[in-house]
């Protein structure tokens, strides 16, 4: 089923790149109709068959569906006029679907419409995914799921989605709704149509594609960078508060520890670095602020755009950003990271620990916000933060063996893992670019860019042998 | 009490720097002598005065008892000939009785000889004092205490150190015999009799302080080495282990899975970085497994010797070593950082954690060899690693502010924490040294020695404000 879509997004590069008279459009035509055949082709063979429904085949439909996206979105880069190789195209294709949005292609100003719009429209797919994902399916999975739907068990009586059909549509209208309304505002500060819309689609889906080498710091105006903040910041907001909203215009489930978490985050670290640019560079404190405040939302919401090189700010301003990289924004949202949610939960947990140290025969428990966490919770919240940060060092230690400096290989493997998108240093810096990378490194980014985005234990439970027995 | 040893340890390089004509020997007398009378005035003032000892208490004093060692043992180097300004002298006390190792103090070869001694001495003596910490005081206050005795509960009828002095006993001699033995093998092999005595006690210490700048490199004959390699191994198990045969000829507390995880590592990082080496540079395997050893070991013990700068071998090395820094030897040891015992609690948690996704029924312990570990201990694992990496990212970020480069402040954050030494990158590389470091830097570091030198918790309770409430 989602190859169909996929099948029938591929159209729209078609129509675009037959517009501009770009000879791309007869491979996304192709590609279209390939996949299309092929979806349609297994789902009619798999008519009538109804597997019985295992948590074991949940995970496993998870990983296809992913590599599936993967494999499909890298076609039309493999086809494309570009000639991109095999590693080039699934890495584009995988930072896409996972909205990590580093990139393999250098000269993005002068590159066809199609591939262009083709890359913003798999990430903008992506978005969807990941929060269809987060919020339907991880939750029934026990994975990092922490939906508002738990949150509101006080209130019984009116379940705010019960029924399913009104929660998908409205997801949908105000995935859509935000997207237009971002495209119009970009556009009116000042982007052509096709920046608009595209920049639009990869700031929603916290992805971060650009259709500029220089990605958002192809703009000056500090509309435009402002506007970008704020989709950003609210792209890392949980949808299911956005829904409420815009379903009941209920603003209370804005009350969300893990929001309180988001902002301070994002406040205090923008305040920080507008303080370090100011002080160190010889710029006013409101240019400091704009740039400090974008760059802090694009790494926190694992969005990845940059406007301006920030490595070049200073030392703190680097070890700053690369520790935000781990960080992310909230549960149910399309970014990626560790996220605020678990970050309260440890926070309490270290609180509530340390009292006991004290105290030992003090009942504290953790909590979040006013509810207690069960200690299942607590248990997968420690299990997903120590298989992350077990795996970003793994992750490095596979780049470093690849070749790749250390600073490159530290920040590679979380940017990949948290799905931000750029790393520090020379390399794959906001500045630089993943192209020159060994297939091998690519290779490795590709799977942590999978096992992030699939909160990692999705991946892991493949690993065990139990999963394959009987 | 901690004083009085101290200030009878102190004649000791007075009486070298007698012997050798230094006039540093004056002030080792007047420094012996103005401790000790504090000390017993403070103790003749106390006399009677039985405070009810609580876990309070205990954690206070612990506490103080390390600030009171790192304070008076920084007086000697301030006042010496050295000229070291006061937050250098506390820097290499702190260093030298958290067993760290890392030095302010570069033309080590010329130095004053009883200086040098007197580095090796606190950081043997902080040896003493991290395994009374960690076999007697850290259990009792449920902090990373995970010692044979609980493992042993099976033979309830023999408790094999039952009574207090036998096991005390048998610690000193066991840990001055080993060091005698060390001393004796170094100068057998080709050291002087001060390198012996001097690296002996900083090899038991896992403290890693050397008399030559060149650190362990000074000496390039391959007995040596692997006699340091052997030595820093054993001084990284379990001191009870040591103990257990000494006493009784058993052996079989070697079954440890603490020691089975320790020895796997350094085996295996070994193994990669020798063979990583021998490809990438021209060296015969046995010279390159031999350098590798030493280093992966010394790293992983938390020593810091380098027998050459590794950080020139290439960046998996690189990559390997600093990862190896986070990992720590056995508890009950004179080690540093995360320790074999909580890596052996992360990765059962896990696959116990993953094995519950699968199968939502299953009741599948964490596990500790054959002993289910307790959720009480599991917590306290997983509370020390999310502090350990959290400490780690505030004080990297700390570390950038003062101005230092990202690769100078990850490294040295995560030296000082799992007190091992040498970090990487030009300046506190292991060719490198922190005297260049601003002092702000240097105090950063000092309390990072200290935070992971008393398993972070002990330090970390004094920050709530209900330990300091009533």
């Amino acid at each position: 089923m989602a190859g169909l879509y996929l099948s029938l997004a591929m159209l729209a590069p078609a129509a675009v790149d037959f517009y501009f008279g770009n000879p791309d459009w007869q491979v996304f035509a192709v590609s279209s109709f390939a996949v299309g055949a092929i979806c349609l082709a297994s789902a009619a063979a798999n008519r009538g068959i109804n597997a019985p429904f295992s948590r074991r085949l949940g995970f496993l439909v998870v990983n296809l569906l992913w590599i599936t996206l993967s494999v499909t979105g890298a076609i039309p880069f493999y086809l494309a006029s570009l000639g991109l190789d095999m590693a080039d195209a699934l890495f584009e294709s995988v930072s896409a679907v996972t909205t990590t949005g580093a990139t393999v292609i250098s000269g993005l100003d002068s590159a066809p419409p199609g591939l262009l719009l083709w890359r913003s429209l798999l990430q903008w797919i992506g978005g969807i995914g990941i929060v269809a994902l987060g919020l339907l399916v991880l939750p029934y999975l026990k994975v990092g799921g922490f939906t508002v739907f738990k949150m509101e068990s006080s209130d019984t009586s009116e379940k705010p989605f019960a029924r399913f059909a009104v929660f998908v549509r409205a997801f949908f209208a105000i995935y859509i709704g935000l997207t237009l309304t971002c495209a119009i505002l970009y556009r009116v500060l000042g982007m052509s149509d096709f920046d608009a819309l595209n920049h639009a689609m990869t700031t929603m889906a916290t992805g971060g594609f650009s259709t500029h080498d220089a990605s958002f710091g192809a703009f000056t105006s500090p509309g435009l960078i402002w506007t970008g903040t704020v989709f950003m910041a609210i792209a890392g907001l949980p949808f299911s508060v956005l829904i409420l909203f815009a379903v009941r215009g209920r603003l209370d489930a804005l009350r969300d520890p893990q929001i309180f978490a988001y902002g301070g985050i994002l406040l205090v670290l923008s305040i920080v670095i507008a303080l370090s640019l100011r002080l160190s560079h010889d710029e006013s404190f409101g240019m400091a602020l704009t740039h400090a405040t974008f760059n802090v939302v694009s790494v926190v919401t694992t969005t990845g755009y940059a406007s301006s090189d920030y490595t070049l700010w200073g030392p703190l301003t680097v070890a700053i950003l690369l520790v935000a990289t781990f960080l992310g924004g909230c549960s149910g949202s399309t970014s990626g990271g560790i996220k605020a949610y678990r970050l309260v939960i440890i926070a309490s947990s270290i609180r509530s620990g340390l009292m006991r140290l004290i105290y030992p025969n003090s009942v504290r428990p953790v909590r979040y916000g006013s509810v207690a966490v069960e200690p299942d919770m607590q248990r997968t919240v420690f299990l997903f933060v120590c298989a992350y940060i077990g795996i970003w060092a793994l992750g490095s230690i596979a780049l470093a063996a690849t070749g790749l400096d250390i600073e490159t290989a530290l920040s590679g493997s979380i940017t990949a893992l948290a799905n931000v998108g750029p790393g520090i240093g020379p390399i794959i810096g906001p500045s630089g670019n993943f192209s020159s990378l060994g297939d091998p490194a690519k290779l490795i980014l590709v799977f942590l860019m999978l096992l992030g985005r699939l909160e990692i234990l999705v991946v892991l439970v493949l690993l065990l042998p139990a999963f394959w027995r009987e």
